[in-house]
């Protein structure tokens, strides 16, 4: 059964920068997934900001195996509700890819915990991408390196936790370093923050960064069922139910079967 | 110099609950402050909810080196914009102390971008806290585990991200287990969760624990001085202030010394 | 293509011992062997401490895709070429399973670089697995716990370095806690310790044990080729294959061509 | 009191070749040893490879807070036992800060469970090291980045396990990039390995990589007093003194007071 992604687009710059709109006519979201589709093991769909709910409405998170997100001008219009409902699909299984520019989307602060900030430059520079963790399962079939010939600059220091794998980290031609290609786990989510894809380069149709991508959602797609109801629940274990034999004992808060704070 | 603590109390069941009252007859904030101070390094303040800002305006929280939280009953009392200013000093390079119930904070949930959630049963049963990762400066002076007679009982799976060590696992009576002290690093900011202190019992009375709050102070103090200005600005690095000599060639969303979108 | 497994046992106490031959009639690699094959998807084989280089020479973990270690009295007598031989594979790509007393293995000692220790009790007493990691792939199929009912007390502190992730944490009877589930990354190989399978209990014949081993071996699996030649060589790159033009400059210690130290 | 640090060098290429005799007239190791002295709060020894047990024998290592350890040419003249020697110091608790090609020492690769192997290249190219962890202690007074005009390349992928925080990373003005300071914890002892140091280059004359050094060996220092015993021990603890009532039951391999096996 193929993986089901589904490709977030802003739309916004698509519809509105002539040099964009040349390079992405379809926009980036449908460039991406088609490339995502080109093997034949992932169903690819799309959803932009523009659509009701952000075309994320919650009954489509749940058949969602892996979201792909990528946003840069609009991320304040994206609802607190919809960014809400994405990390807690991704704590219930659903995989997340973050995409440049999305570094400062609301799903991915929200996830992270951190600013997610870095430094910047748009100059249609070289960057250099190199695999830190050998054979990864996100790096199959790649070369140790390669190039895009212009992409904007992202500089350390990247605001973000520590990552579970650093899976790739860019040389730029102005003299900067960053982690470019990083796993966490959230949940029962797998996350990954990939770096190219400035919109006034052809970033997304390059071939390796393609192939990255679909490395990618095979990654973090989590077969296992999503997690069953409220993903944030934290169930009471009365005295009766407790694993070994235990008495209560000594003053409490709660009455049985009685909620906890939350 | 001495570090700089502040203890935030919710003060509510101190206020509410007879047993909680004789317990901490001065509120548990107390309680835990004088213990801090009692080996002179650290100078320990006190904030709680009722207070205007909570006790944590912007000055406050600027000379503040460690805030150590506990929460329970009134979590969403807290206000966001409160909260939003302890995540910031946190990625600043305060350090913060979550207890116990704060597990379901909002600052904490905030910076773990996880539900932290877990199960829980209140039977005033024994937590054996064991060491695992020995000579941790946060167990400095403890043996390899002890014993609380009465506490609540937390469960896992914890919801929170893989943490940078784990410091503490609790067995309880009732047959779960629990990783009850966990460091992450959330921007310059150094995060600790301990697990003890149901309110119900004289936990924070326990020498054991005193000296694990000591330690954990000691261990969150960051001595750099805060990052200055906004902990999450995104710099502009221009073509011409790049460090190494690159020549801006290729389209261009961004006129120059334009901000970046957040 | 099914998964190539090979079940590595010591063989030592199935012919000495005459409560563990009555378990484990066939060697305890045998009936691990066959509880991988069950659901169809993993080749099995096995390899003991008698056979020539261990029944592992290097031709056989070329073609291995994930090698299961169980080892206890005779950790000394497997040959030092053979332990560094696994460790290579590992590096190079197989997945590798190290099975309760395996912690003292050589191999597992080698690729950790810790002491690996633990405290112990041989008592038949209770314990109970507790999941960390929800929806982890290695529990697929899990309850949140699960329960041995006789088995050997291992306790915290456990003597290696923090994990990729902390899977699975067990409760003991006697009181203490052990981390039994736990994952790490070395070089390109995918390694997961699991500390249940005491030897003079029926640990290997408990489904839910046996469905975490076919888990594992899945998880532990990478399908990428395995790293070309020696995955130790450290390449050098002349100033005329540099990414980028670069001149050289200043003295050197290497003569062109020259190999580096090591 | 003083940290008590010890300088260990290789102190080969000082003795035979003039470029380096002629930057560190008195050894890298005596140079290095004076930069840490520097503010007072260190108190730096040295040690080399040529003296009885190369200058670490047991109790020097017993009441050394931080060693520092810089090889290359002679790696594989360091005896075993002492290499082990200095692993079992660190598990109990002694630092240990691992300077450039270091990284394939003995000590270094027996701590990783790793190649630690890299790419390189010898053409006094310009290195500009990133700062990747805001604030971090071993970063104390660092501008975000800064630049070694000569220095050995060194590229990724980088062969260690996935450190605990990344805290600096490298800029090649060939095109590469490589994690140059990164964190580990092993048992009770602090890990640091830093990238910089090529011996023809005049790199610890450098007051940047002067103040990383003393930073790091400030980090690296655990006050905590020394694991007694040795640091590899696996205690047996038998029924009659578990923590919880437990009565044996079921067979056994071992009888009373039994050491386990190894």
């Amino acid at each position: 059964m193929p993986i089901r992604a589904v490709v977030w687009g802003e739309n916004v710059h698509e519809q509105k920068n002539p040099v964009v709109a040349a390079i992405y006519p379809d926009g980036m979201h449908n460039t991406i997934a088609r490339a995502l589709a080109q093997e034949g093991d992932i169903m690819a769909e799309t959803a932009t900001l523009q659509e009701p709910e952000h075309g994320l409405p919650a009954e489509r998170l749940a058949r969602t195996d892996v979201l792909l997100w990528w946003g840069h001008a609009a991320h304040d219009a994206v609802s607190d509700r919809v960014a809400e409902r994405v990390a807690q699909a991704v704590w219930a299984g659903m995989g997340l890819i973050v995409l440049h520019s999305g570094h400062f989307s609301k799903p991915f602060k929200r996830l992270m915990g951190t600013p997610c900030n870095l430094s910047w430059r748009e100059a249609g520079e070289r960057e250099r991408l190199w695999l830190a963790s050998r054979n990864h399962p996100i790096a199959a079939g790649l070369p140790d390196h390669f190039v895009l010939e212009h992409e904007e600059m992202y500089g350390e220091p990247f605001g973000i936790p520590e990552p579970m794998e650093t899976v790739f980290i860019s040389w730029f031609q102005g003299g900067e370093v960053f982690r470019s290609g990083l796993t966490w786990r959230r949940g029962a989510g797998n996350v990954f923050y990939f770096r190219p894809g400035h919109e006034t380069y052809p970033t997304y149709h390059d071939a390796t960064v393609q192939q990255v991508l679909r490395n990618a959602v095979r990654w973090a797609h989590n077969p296992a069922p999503r997690v069953a109801g409220d993903p944030t629940r934290a169930p009471n274990v009365p005295a009766d139910k407790a694993p070994e034999p235990v008495t209560e004992r000594g003053p409490k808060l709660h009455q049985p079967g009685e909620e906890g704070y939350r």
